[in-house]
């Protein structure tokens, strides 16, 4: 891809970005973890917060929620979102008269906004390596594979131009060997299979203590995983694990807001992509829904441990241009839509009069959106031929922050 | 200081945020450096950037370009700002008929836009701590002690209720011993002193190299470093050095963002709340003008090395709220302002209505703000009874914007 901004007479345009990772209902609880509940703080205590938010939630605020934060993600410059979906059933964990009710929300949320939507309902069996059963706060997430082949099935026959499904394991610690087989066997080839992986070196340890080995060893090892793959956060990889993901063509998708919040780690990026690896970005827990702040503090937090400077070069000189490069190439192989239905049709154009974009050329513009970016400049958003963003808002803005704050009002009462 | 939130009827009320940290004219390069332009790309190849835009600014463009960027800081929640300005002379290093024009330009930006200022101006006087004369890149930042304390004082005797004026020693490497007690000897008890110290590791190696000791070190055994001293990144430090300057009273300034952009590394900060340390935040370089972003990423750095949540908590359980008290606190013994002309007088209202903080409480208010917000909820901004920013805008932002513009195409052409 050759530098895919151009200057129109309107704005800065270049093709919107892909979202490969959301759990969307996790908007809701943005900024209410961050107070220390106990002296060894760590992301399993984060995880209790984000237990208490899914075991409130309705098909209702599921969609209010999701259409709040989608309206936020077109406004930021993003056009499509992976909807990593986890919570199925009822908050006993008996399934809804419709098993995909909760799915079903999510497709509600992306239609009523605009967003493309790739739906990936969640298989989650168990509650570790060790195949311990789920517990009463996990009763929402469980099926057995069949069950999930049907629900799969059931959400595929709603694809259309601008819904794609694809399958997706919770991760190695929920879906054990047997499962995630069967799972890829009764699945076609070309369906996106996406997976949280090695996001936590408690995953790693484990996954070394019950199989003797890690987690993307393990997974590369057991199964052929291929382009249709996004592993998610891979963020503690040997130098081994991370030629492997570079040499299958898998993506790897990059959440460094979430990352950063939940103090996984860094990811070994300079290596991955002198390896020529592929990679995309997603808000994942959506502490902060901001493509720019993702991108550059992906770079920083590189910066921050080599101690130099300009560290994602490669497809330029530029390390805006290169990551931004990234941004969009890996989402082609994993969002289930084609190159030529996203990074050719979907598209958004900066302001070129907001101040740090005055005097900007096309040699410099993305660097100074993603470096000095911190005010919205995102002007227009266009998905599938139709306008859902003028004058930096979305045109359903306002009827969708209502049923936002009576979501919100409801999930906190 | 409790809670420095309150609701009333229009927002979510809180003082000001102290900038403590300012280099104006770069904001005029922000995104312009990221591109690598050799393989060992570093802050020193980053430098040469800023040298150029340092040569071309007039004081008609210096002015334009701060008050651009004090609108901007005003938008975004800061109150007050440190100016540490050091481009005095005209581009061939002689001094302007009037020695302080430049000095001036800033301040005339500061009264366009209403933000306090703490005007200082720097001593610069040698390339390293070898003594090594400045080159001809530097001849626009140069002094003696002599000229610099006639410049002090013409600006001193500008200061008013919304102008102060400090001392200021661009760094150890460019300010020898003598100058430093010279120039301490002759200034009043009660000045605020700031100097930028232990960014890089090169610089404290240099020191080392030359001296025998640590910038840090060397500071605190050669003069009486007390609560009106700021040091501004002190990014390199012992476990002795952290103490001591917690133990002084004096203010450590961190500018997150910056930091990041420059690769220079992370602050002990968990160590320094805990030896009962003071800070504040600045934006320096203006590659990011937020004071949530400043906030948010000095606690995320912190977390991405520890692999821990929730770093920054002693002031309360909330991080946010700590992370506040400290931003606040540290500023009112470095400006020169009183805490009753700054904390008590300067305030901001944020937007209850904003989506991330629909359903807010007191308690997780500042939370939410500092975490999750990532666009704009400032309303209301009022500076020593004067609001200047309402609904988000300030109130003289078209004029100083037309100003900005026409600066950049000066500066760029």
């Amino acid at each position: 891809m050759d530098n895919p901004v151009t200057r129109t007479d309107s704005g800065w345009r270049l093709p919107a970005i892909p979202n490969l990772h959301s759990h969307a209902f996790q908007r809701a609880m943005a900024g209410m973890a961050e107070r220390r509940t106990d002296p060894a703080d760590s992301f399993w205590t984060w995880r209790e917060t984000m237990y208490r938010f899914a075991e409130r939630m309705t098909p209702d605020t599921m969609r209010a929620v999701a259409a709040q934060l989608y309206v936020e993600m077109l406004e930021a410059g993003y056009g499509s979102v992976c909807e990593f979906q986890y919570v199925h059933h009822q908050p006993d964990g008996r399934p809804y008269d419709d098993p995909a009710e909760m799915s079903l929300a999510l497709v509600e949320a992306a239609r009523d906004t605009g967003i493309r939507m790739t739906l990936l309902p969640v298989l989650y069996m168990s509650g570790g390596f060790d195949g311990r059963p789920l517990t009463d706060r996990q009763a929402r997430f469980g099926h057995d594979v069949d069950g999930y082949l049907r629900l799969l099935e059931r959400l595929r026959a709603l694809e259309d131009n601008q819904l794609r499904v694809g399958a997706c394991f919770h991760s190695l610690r929920a879906v054990p060997e047997e499962a995630m087989r069967l799972t890829l066997q009764a699945l076609p080839a070309d369906l996106p299979v996406h997976i949280h992986i090695a996001e936590q070196t408690a995953e790693v340890e484990d996954s070394l203590a019950v199989r003797g080995t890690r987690p993307v060893q393990w997974l590369y090892d057991t199964f052929d995983v291929d382009a249709r793959w996004a592993l998610v956060h891979a963020t503690h990889l040997t130098a081994e694990e991370t030629g492997r993901i570079a040499a299958s063509g898998a993506t790897v998708v990059l959440c460094p807001t979430t990352e950063a919040n939940l103090g996984d780690g860094l990811f070994p990026l300079q290596a991955y992509l002198e390896a020529g690896g592929r990679w995309g970005i997603g808000s994942d827990s959506h502490i902060s829904v901001s493509p720019v702040e993702e991108l550059r503090w992906l770079e920083y937090g590189q910066r921050l441990i080599a101690r130099r400077r300009n560290i994602a070069v490669g497809h330029s000189e530029s390390v805006g241009e290169t990551l931004l490069h990234g941004a969009l190439e890996g989402g082609v192989h994993v969002t289930g839509f084609s190159a030529q239905e996203t990074l050719q049709t979907d598209w958004i154009e900066l302001d070129p009069q907001a101040p740090v974009l005055v005097g900007a050329t096309a040699d410099d513009v993305v660097d100074r959106w993603v470096f000095s970016g911190n005010q919205p400049v995102v002007e227009t958003v266009c998905v599938d031929g139709e306008t859902l963003v003028s004058a930096g808002r979305h045109r359903n803005r306002e009827a969708v922050f209502s049923d936002y704050r009576q979501a919100i009002n409801d999930l906190t009462r």
